[in-house]
């Protein structure tokens, strides 16, 4: 009984396209071997994302380690997909890179008066498409 | 202008609460100042987390450090939560743990007939009720 054909590999230009109908996702982060995760609001194109932080711990995170994972994902009950994404963060701190940051359609999820732009340069990013189906009979009895 | 009010910190009893009520969750985990995040689908109750993993990249990080942290949320256009979870996972060996876990209501993202159950038990849970509003005026014009 073949199964895996339940699961499909896309390419990045899919996980890109895939990406920009989304906005919710979610950053992890590690310091001294514990992870961390954090919640976002991103925007994602040209091989970035972009996300706005009010001061805390996910920017505490990013200060003394720049790794990042990123992940979104949609599903309904027939199946779905997931986005992965590995990079580097920095915080945008140029005028123009904040003006330009301004411009893009991000919203917190906690409304502050004080945030910064985080930008992660995606190093590598792998999209999966998945359809839930039937499960295999773990004992063997097809 | 009290914008703080669009954020509701909740209690760790209704962070398993809300959690009853998601299968689709995400762990991050951490080797070597790495952060790595992967979806799954998971059980939560009774201060443990559930969730089954083919052989895998999840395995091995897990194999190398053992600490996880975990998310799951749900969003509409008016808000969502989030629950966020840290502690310490373990692969399930016993037969009797195992043929427990085959009764729980979990599904893998990827059929396979080889799996292991990885259990986490939760050390810190919080979770936050959000509500999107309007903006404040990051430059002060109210």
């Amino acid at each position: 009984m073949v199964v895996g054909s339940a699961v499909e590999t896309l390419s990045s230009e899919q996980a890109w396209e895939l990406l920009s109908t989304r906005q919710l996702g979610r950053i992890a982060t590690s310091v001294g071997d514990q992870p961390e995760i954090f919640p976002i609001n991103f925007y994602a194109a040209d091989g970035k994302i972009v996300f706005r932080s009010a001061a805390g711990a996910k920017l505490a995170e990013i200060a003394v380690n720049n790794r990042l994972a990123f992940e979104a994902d949609e599903t309904d009950d027939d199946g779905g997909w997931s986005v992965i994404a590995k990079g580097h963060a920095r915080i945008l701190v140029s005028v123009r890179d904040i003006e330009a940051a301004d411009q893009l359609p991000l919203r917190s999820w906690v409304p502050t008066l004080k945030y910064d732009y985080v930008e992660i340069t995606v190093d590598e990013i792998s999209a999966r498409r998945f359809t839930f189906g039937p499960e295999p009979d773990r004992y063997g009895n097809q």
